[in-house]
């Protein structure tokens, strides 16, 4: 019997096999479409099946979600946006499959607890700063899940300076001014000439000053949302994994300073915010530890 | 055998005795005085305790609180800021006493969850606006108490657009901004008159120009905090209590308008936001419920 972990994001899915370990193998990829999304993500889990009997599903979507529901809305997905309903979808295609669903960010969290930076800590945030920004909780040793499967949303914490529409509907949320996206579409405001944030942060190595100050702006923003969440939640160690994490100095030392100059309280001195050493494939990590069933180290 | 209850406010104490239901009676209330804090704390539990021997002691304390060392540190208390041993100083005055400690905000989201307006709820945020801002988590059902047990402090996330330094030591946060004693402050820079937080809502309700924008600005700024928080933890009901929470729609009003603004994910559609209908003793039954040691509501 197989086992199948499935990492819904916002432009590719990937779905793997699962070992009794956990661990994940066989991984494909591919591209979410504009149209025909549920059949692209049906013909990745039938590859990766490969005809196998499939006794379990875990799946990591980005979101909003609805777990109770088990509908699936990326924000950045616009077909699946209004709901679509995954679970039942997954359901049908594997009628004999138990299927567990969670949103990424717990995904990414459950991860860095089993095999990260979380590794036997009780409390901590894991966060992936990409195209969007999202994460996972972990307190009182516990993975913290929320109504409806939402919690971790920390890209939507709101912070000052900006005031910029987002794309949930509000304004000035951390992830309409600190993503990647939402970095390199500054940058081209002001006159750089690049696309994607991977090029924003190359040329900001390379010292070109729009970059520069993209940089400082988001590794600003998102110093101060981290610290907003780490007063609220009483946690000292966050993990930061994405694409855009990997921008270096240029972002890192302004989300320093953003912490030195807001994290006050004494219970925050120590509070460390590090980059995740796992790689890409850290959501699918934690979705296969839905789908095995392991139990939560505590 | 007695049960004590202990809440360690501001600005003052108040103690009393705890029923087998969880329920607090014959409470004691004494000022927090500049020296001699425990001294004054000392004297009011043994009052309470009226010569009784003393099975439990229950404490909820105005944070930052080191729960693993038993130690709390409230901001609004100078002798006590840098650190004093509450449960090591209670467990000699009882020592036969079980001591229990959390901070205020822990307390408050039990009592709401026992019976305030999180009754029956698995997730939820209790918050107090009053000299200052703290608060409290539910989420998947449990209190949330953190590494320190420090989780639940929203009067610390940093609010656009406001940039005031903050007795933590940081800058920005809301508590800075939307407390009763940073509104007055705030209002008094403007040319107002009056000294409290309650004297700032009552010259708003009679129309003054500078209460009524001394409102706004807090209630838009406790509007961005909850919004935060909600969509960071992913509930939908959000409780608040404390003395300036009562100032009516001046402060009510824009609270809304911002929640409207800036909660624009659609699982945070439903947010309700609400007054607490637990009265001042709210964290001292929080406190006898830790002492009681009543299960958790599943």
């Amino acid at each position: 019997m197989a086992v199948l972990a499935l990492d819904i994001g916002a432009t590719k899915f990937a779905a793997g096999r699962v070992g009794a370990d956990g661990r994940v193998s066989a991984v494909r990829r591919a591209p979410v479409p504009a149209d025909g999304v549920w059949e692209a993500c049906r013909a990745l889990l039938l590859e990766v099946a490969d005809g196998a009997p499939v006794a379990a599903v875990g799946i990591g979507s980005a979101g909003p979600v609805d777990v109770p529901a088990g509908v699936t809305g990326p924000l950045n997905i616009p077909q699946w946006r209004a709901g679509f309903p995954i679970v039942a979808a997954v359901d049908e295609l594997f009628p004999d499959a138990a299927v567990r669903f969670a949103i990424d960010g717990a995904c990414l969290a459950l991860a860095e607890q089993y095999s990260g930076a979380l590794r036997g800590l009780r409390n901590g945030l894991a966060m992936t700063v990409s195209s969007g920004i999202g994460g996972g909780i972990l307190v009182d040793g516990r993975v913290v899940l929320g109504r409806s499967g939402n919690a971790g949303h920390i890209g939507h914490i709101v912070v000052p300076e900006w005031d910029v529409p987002c794309a949930c509907g509000g304004v000035g949320c951390v992830e309409a001014v600190a993503s990647g996206i939402s970095s390199a579409r500054w940058a081209r405001e002001q006159g750089w000439r690049g696309g994607t944030g991977a090029e924003l942060a190359r040329d900001a190595r390379a010292g070109d000053q729009i970059a520069l100050a993209a940089l400082e702006r988001a590794g600003t923003a998102l110093g101060r949302a981290i610290s907003s969440a780490a007063a609220l939640l009483d946690v000292d160690t966050v993990v930061v994994g994405g694409g855009f994490a990997d921008s270096g100095e240029p972002l890192w030392a302004p989300m320093r300073a953003a912490l030195a100059r807001h994290a006050g309280l004494n219970f925050l001195r120590g509070l460390r915010v590090e980059q995740s050493r796992l790689a890409e494939g850290a959501t699918l990590r934690g979705a296969a530890i839905l789908a095995a069933g392991l139990p939560l180290p505590e």
